[in-house]
C-alpha cells in the first residue's frame, strides 16, 4: 500500500462533516425537547414514568458520561504509543455516537412526527456509543478514523435494531444490558477484527504493548469504570427499590470480582505476579456479568457469585484464550474485549437465564432471555462480519501493518521524551513542534 | 534582572497569607449559613427561589467543581515542563478565587448587613474563578504566583461588578456565562499579556510546547470539561424544564462540536492529520458558545448549529489566528484561550443576541443583549490592561524569558527521568531529591 | 532473605480467594437489600430516618467511592516506581475492605439477624477502608500485598470495634471521622511501621520519591480528594440544614487550607519555592481537620481557622517533623500520614472538644469528645502495634529492602522507557513484554 493511501485530509473531514450535517438536518426534523406533558415511553426498559422531577436522573447521567468518555477512553491508552487515538477517537466516536443512537433509539416510538429529548433519552443515547468503544477495543491500533466512523454508524443501526427486538419484541429483561451491549459489542468487533485480520502481525508488533505510565493513564479508564458501574447498571431501572437492588448487586459484584481476579492473575503469572492487563480488565468483568440480572432480587450473596466467577473466567481468557483466538482463529482482539465484555457478557445472559426461571424477576421468562441473547449474539456476529467487509475496502485510509498501533500516522505528534535534555541527547529534534 | 530577584520566599508567603486572613476577618463580620428562613436573591440568573432541599443543586455544584480544578488545571498541563504550575497554581488561585468571589458577588445584596452561604452561592464562587483560570491561560508560563495572586484579587472585582452590571442593571440573559465568563476571561487575560509582551519569546522557548504524555495529562482536563459542561451551562438556571433545556443545548452543541473541530484540525493540518491543540480546546468550544443561549428555546437543532460553528472558528483560530495575534500585536496567548473561551464567546454573545431577536426566552431583549456584551468586553480589555501594567511592576518575581514555561523556578522538581536506572544510565543524579 | 521467599503465588491468590468465599458465605447467611421497610440505624451518626427517597444519598456515595479508589489511590502513586501498587493494591484493599466493614459495622445492629444493605450502609463501609488506606500510606512500598490484606482483615476489625465505642457507647460526635478514620488510621499504620521498621532503610532508598509525571499522576488524587472532601464530612450529616453546614464548612477550611499551606511550603522551603509533597498533601488536612465539627455551626470562618492552622502544622510536619520520626524513634512514614491524617485528625478531634464546649452542636458535650479522641487513639496505637507484630511474621512474602517501593517485586513490570525506541537505543529489550 502507498504511504499517500493513509491521507485522510480530505476522506475523513468530508465523512466527519457530511455524517455531522444530515445530523443536524435529521434532529431539526425531528428531535425536540422533552416538556413532560405527555407519557413517554423508554426503549431500554420496561420501566414507568419516572417521578415529576426532569433531572433525577442527571447525577446517573453524568456517572455514565464519565464512563463512557473517561472509561473506554482511558482504558485503551495502556498502549505505548497510540494513546492520542484511544482517548481522542474514543472521543470523537461517542460524540457522533450519541447523536446518532440517540435518533435511531427513538425512531421505534415517536410522538406526532417527534422525538422528545430528555436525560432518560440521553443516558440511552450514551449507552448506544457504548457498543462501538466495545468493538473499537478489539480492532484498537489496527483501523483509521475513517473506517471507525464508519463502524460507529453501521454497529449503532445495528444495535439499534437488536435492542428493539430484545427489548421490545421479545421482552427480555436486560437492565446493565450484558448480552444488548457487552456481548453484542464484543462478538460485533471481534467478527470485524476477524475479516481486518493481519497476518503480518501474527507474531505481534513491537507498539502492541504498554509502558509503565501508559499503564497508568489506562488505570485511570479501570477505576473510573469500576466505582461508576453501578450507575450504569441501574440508570434506567424502575425508581425506587428496584434501582437500589441494581446498585447494591454490582456493588458487590464488583468487589468479588476484584479479589477473584487479582487472586486469578497471581496464581497463572510466573512467580506469582499480577499483571496489569488482568488488573486493568478482569477486575471489571463483575459488573458485566450481572448486569442482565442487576434489577433481580438475586441477593447480595448471588451478585458476589457471579462477579467471583467473572473474575476468574476473564483473567483466565486473557492468560490462555486470547493467544489461540489470534494464532488459530485469525481473531486480533486488542484489547481483549472477549474477555471483558464477550464472555462475561454471555455468562450475564446465562445467569439471567437461570434468574428468570428461579423467579428472581416479576414476569420474568427464562425462554425470552436465551432469545434475547441469541439475538444479540446473532445482530452481533452477522453485523460486524458485514461491517468488517465494510472497512476492509481499500481507500478509508487504513494504515500499513508496520504503522499500526502508532498515533503518528494520524495525529501531530510531539517529541517522544520526557526532557527535553533527554531528546537532544538523540541530537534528534525534528518532530518538535515547538521548533520553526 | 538578577536571578535572586525570582525568589519569592517572603513575597509570596506574606502577600498569601494576607490576603487570606483579611479574607477570614470579613467572613467572620458578613457570612453566615443560609439557613433558608428568608428568600435570597441569586446575584447571576433570574431564576426564583429553588425547592425546598437546600441541596438539590449539589451534584451539580460537584460537576462544576471538578472542570474548575481538575477541567482547568488539567487542560493547561499540556506544557512539557510546567505540569505541576498548572494544576498546582490552578488550585491555588481558585482556591482564594472562590472565597473572594463569594464575598465580592454577594456584597450587593446582603441581608441584614449578612452574606448567607448556600450551595448556589458556592456554585458562583466556583463560576467567578474562572474567569481567573481562563485568563491565567493566555499568561500561563510566564508570570510569578505573586503576579497571580494580584491577577485573582483584581480579576474577581472586576468581574463581580460587570456581573453585577450586566445580569443586575442591563438585564441580559447569560445563563451558561458566553459573554461574562468566557470572553470576559479571555480579553481580560488578553489585554493583561499584551502588556507583559517579552518580545524574547518572539520566536517560541524550547519549553513552549508538549511532549506525549503531557498532551496527555491535558486530555484528561479536556473530557472533564467536555461531560460536565451541561452541568456549567444549566446550574443556576431554573428549575425544571428551562434546565433541562441548557442541559440538552449544551449536550448536543458539544457533540457537533466534537465532530467540527475533528474535521477542521484535519483539514487544516499537513497531510490531514489530527492536532492535539485542537482536540484538546476547540472540541469544547461548542460548550462556551451555547452559554448564552443554552436556557433559550433555541432546539436541540439550533445548538448544534452553534456548536458546528464553534468548532470550526476555534479550529481556525488556533491554527490562523494565534500565530498573528502573536507576531503582529504582541499578544501571547500560550493556551490560546482567544480561540477557546475568546471568539466563541463573543459567538456565544451573538447568538444570545440573535435568540432573544426571535423570540427564544421570555421577555429576551437583543438590545440588552448587546449591552451585556459590549459592557463584558470593555470590562475585560480595560480591567485586563490595567491589571497587566501592575502586575508588569519589576518586584513580583516573574521569570526571566529563559525561565519561561518551567516549573522549576518556583518548584522544587525532582529528576526528569522515568526511572532511575535511566538516569545512572546518564550519570545524572543531581536532581535526584532522595539523595542526602 | 532468599529471593524466592517474596514469591506469592500460592500464598496470596489462597489467602484471597479464601477471604472472599468466607466473605460471600456470611453475606449468604446475614445479608439482605433495605426494602425500606422498617426503621434502620445508622451506626456512624446520630442522624434520623432519611427521606423517603432510598437514593437520595447516592451522588454523596458516589463522590466518597471516587475519593477512595481515585482519591486515596493516585495520591501514593507519587513514587517513581510504586504506581501499579499505589493504584492497583489501593483498588484491593478498598474492594474487599468495604464487604469486610459493611459486615463488621453493622453486626452491632441486625434486625431479626439479618443486616439490610441500602446506600447509608455503602457509604459507611467506603468509609471503613479509607482507614485502612491511610495505614497503606504508612507502609508503603514496604509490604506485600498479602500483609496488606492481612492488615486490612484486622484494621477493620478495630475500626468497627473503636467506631462503635466512640458513636455508640460514648456518644461522640464525629461526623466527618477526624478522630475514627483521619488520626486512628494515621496512628494504626504508624505503629505497625514502628513494628516493621527496616534499619537498612534508614538513609533512604533509590526509589523513595518520585519523578516528574509521578507527581503529576499524585496530583490527581489530590485534587479529587480536595474537591469531594465536603462530601465525605457531609454523607452522613442529618439531611438538610446539618448537612449544608457540614458541605460548607469542609469547602471553607479547605480553600484556607490551601493558601495556608501554599505559603507555608514557599516559606520554609529553599529559596521560597514550592514542594510537591507539600502541594499533594497539606492542602488537603483543611478537610481533616474540620471532620470532627463539620456538623456544628462553627461558622464559615470558624472552618476557615480551622483549615488555616491545620494547612500551616501539617507542612510544618512535612519539613521538621517527619525526618525526626524516622531518624529518632524508627517511625519510617512513607507518604507522611502522620501530617495529613495524624495531626490534623488530632486537631479536628480538639476542635471538637472545644466546639462543643462552646455550644455549637445540640447535646454536644466535651467530656465525650474527648473520650472518643483517647478512645480512637488507643486503639489505633495497641491495634496497629498487634498487627505489625503480626506482618512481621517471616512468612507474608514481604520485599527484601533492597526490593523495596519497586512495584517489579509483585508486578510484570513493561520495559521502563517511554518509547521502544529509547530503549532500543540503549540495547536492552529484556523486559519488553512484547517480545516473543
Amino acid at each position: 500500500m502507498p504511504a499517500y493511501a493513509t491521507n485522510m485530509r480530505f476522506k475523513f473531514p468530508i465523512l466527519a462533516l457530511t455524517l455531522e450535517i444530515i445530523t443536524i438536518i435529521l434532529y431539526a426534523v425531528f428531535v425536540v425537547y422533552d416538556d413532560g406533558k405527555s407519557s413517554h415511553h423508554d426503549d431500554h426498559s420496561n420501566k414507568t414514568e419516572h417521578d415529576s422531577n426532569p433531572l433525577s436522573l442527571y447525577p446517573m447521567f453524568q456517572d455514565v458520561h464519565v464512563m463512557i468518555f473517561i472509561g473506554f477512553g482511558f482504558l485503551m491508552t495502556f498502549l505505548k504509543r497510540y494513546g492520542f487515538s484511544s482517548v481522542g477517537i474514543n472521543l470523537l466516536l461517542a460524540a457522533f455516537g450519541l447523536q446518532w443512537g440517540l435518533l435511531l433509539q427513538n425512531f421505534w416510538h415517536m410522538e406526532d412526527g417527534k422525538i422528545k429529548v430528555g436525560i432518560v433519552n440521553m443516558i440511552n443515547a450514551d449507552f448506544s456509543t457504548a457498543t462501538v468503544l466495545i468493538s473499537f477495543g478489539a480492532v484498537l491500533g489496527k483501523t483509521s478514523p475513517v473506517q471507525l466512523l464508519i463502524m460507529t454508524l453501521l454497529e449503532i443501526t445495528t444495535f439499534a435494531i437488536n435492542e428493539h427486538i430484545v427489548v421490545e419484541i421479545l421482552k427480555a429483561s436486560d437492565i446493565g444490558a450484558s448480552m444488548t451491549i457487552h456481548a453484542f459489542g464484543a462478538y460485533f468487533g471481534l467478527a470485524a477484527a476477524r475479516m481486518l485480520y493481519r497476518p503480518a502481525l501474527r507474531n505481534g508488533h513491537e507498539n502492541d504493548g504498554s509502558v509503565y505510565h501508559s499503564d497508568m493513564f489506562a488505570m485511570i479508564g479501570t477505576v473510573y469504570l469500576w466505582m461508576f458501574w453501578p450507575s450504569f447498571n441501574s440508570a434506567i431501572a424502575e425508581p425506587g427499590f428496584p434501582q437500589l437492588v441494581a446498585i447494591t448487586n454490582t456493588y458487590f459484584s464488583l468487589a468479588a470480582c476484584a479479589l477473584s481476579a487479582y487472586a486469578t492473575s497471581s496464581l497463572v503469572e510466573h512467580n506469582g505476579k499480577l499483571d496489569m492487563v488482568h488488573i486493568q480488565n478482569a477486575t471489571l468483568a463483575g459488573g458485566v456479568a450481572v448486569g442482565t440480572c442487576a434489577n433481580m432480587t438475586i441477593g447480595p450473596f448471588g451478585a458476589m457469585v457471579i462477579g467471583l466467577l467473572a473474575g476468574i473466567i476473564s483473567t483466565l481468557g486473557f492468560k490462555f484464550l486470547t493467544p489461540i483466538l489470534a494464532s488459530s482463529l485469525g481473531i486480533q482482539d486488542t484489547c481483549g474485549v472477549h474477555n471483558l465484555h464477550g464472555m462475561p457478557g454471555i455468562l450475564g445472559g446465562l445467569a439471567g437465564i437461570v434468574a428468570a426461571a428461579l423467579g428472581k424477576l416479576q414476569g420474568g421468562d427464562p425462554t425470552k432471555q436465551a432469545a434475547g441473547l441469541a439475538s444479540s449474539l446473532g445482530f452481533a456476529l452477522v453485523g460486524g462480519a458485514i461491517t468488517g467487509l465494510i472497512m476492509k475496502l481499500p481507500f478509508w485510509s487504513q494504515p500499513p501493518d508496520q504503522n499500526c498501533f502508532d498515533d503518528s500516522i494520524y495525529w501531530e505528534v510531539p517529541e517522544e521524551e520526557d526532557d527535553n535534555e533527554e531528546s537532544l541527547a538523540h541530537g534528534d529534534h525534528s518532530k518538535n513542534k515547538t521548533e520553526p
